[in-house]
């Protein structure tokens, strides 16, 4: 089995992660992947924030999930990819982004988990300029990333009969 | 660089493709690495339906885009990719399925693309179990597959000034 398709079997979404920073050519290479994800009608309608300053990731957790709180686990770096408002593609094209980058991340040793408090869920996802969102984009998918704490599972049971053939 | 990333970067929308049939195998590779994407809450609410009977697809083709006409560039292989309908989450939960496949298909030296002639452009997404879609799920994706009939661009143009360092 290619490379590319153990990738995409051993890819486990991370919930735990260890102090070990992850290396700037690793985030670049992750972010260029979530760039090369197709779009509707090309339109790369999408902006990619990286944010890595311990000061604001403190304060975008708490200001989503309360004081004390974090909805990206405490993970080191947290990548927010937003959608120029309006766009009719946006949302598929950033969940094509955010799932190229969690396997650039998986290939590359490093763990990952798509985090669901900011997009759709809040008030904030439209109001985060202090965070490096442009203002008229808004955010569609948070991905933390890191260093896994523990070994991962070494598989993962799917659901049987979700698939047809005709 | 590896070869994960290495099929990221390579990855291009095919639009024409030959006569070459596709394997079982590596269809079965393809839909196993789309049911391997993440989704939310590990609902997993998603159906894939692998359409290769050439009468269904030409009739198929013909109700969505008129007689004589498809929306999936000839391919030899269409798979839609359906979801239960009411579940939040699952729409990106079949765009991340849909980049999965993609990427897996390009590792085995296949072409693909999504098809947008379905999913919520039409009256068809939800009444489409004479093509294997079970009733009461909704088409989300159609992703075109099968070898290209020609060599695909070497590089593609991003945009730039879509990425914020913080």
């Amino acid at each position: 089995m290619n490379e590319t398709l153990q990738t995409i079997f051993q890819r486990r979404s991370v919930r735990a992660y260890s102090d070990r920073p992850v290396q700037d050519t690793d985030v670049e290479l992750i972010v260029r992947a979530g760039r090369y994800a197709p779009s509707g009608m090309n339109t790369q309608g999408w902006h990619f924030t990286v944010l890595r300053n311990q000061d604001k990731l403190k304060s975008l957790g708490e200001r989503v999930a309360g004081v004390g709180q974090t909805f990206f686990y405490n993970a080191p770096v947290l990548i927010l990819v937003s959608y120029r408002i309006g766009n009719r593609f946006a949302e598929d094209d950033c969940a094509c982004a955010m799932m190229n980058m969690m396997l650039a991340a998986t290939s590359l040793g490093l763990g990952s988990v798509w985090c669901n408090r900011i997009n759709g869920n809040s008030q904030f996802d439209t109001s985060l300029q202090d965070y490096g969102v442009p203002a008229g984009y808004q955010v569609h998918g948070c991905l933390a990333l890191g260093y896994a704490s523990s070994p991962l599972p070494a598989d993962r049971e799917n659901k049987s009969d979700t698939v047809t053939y005709l």
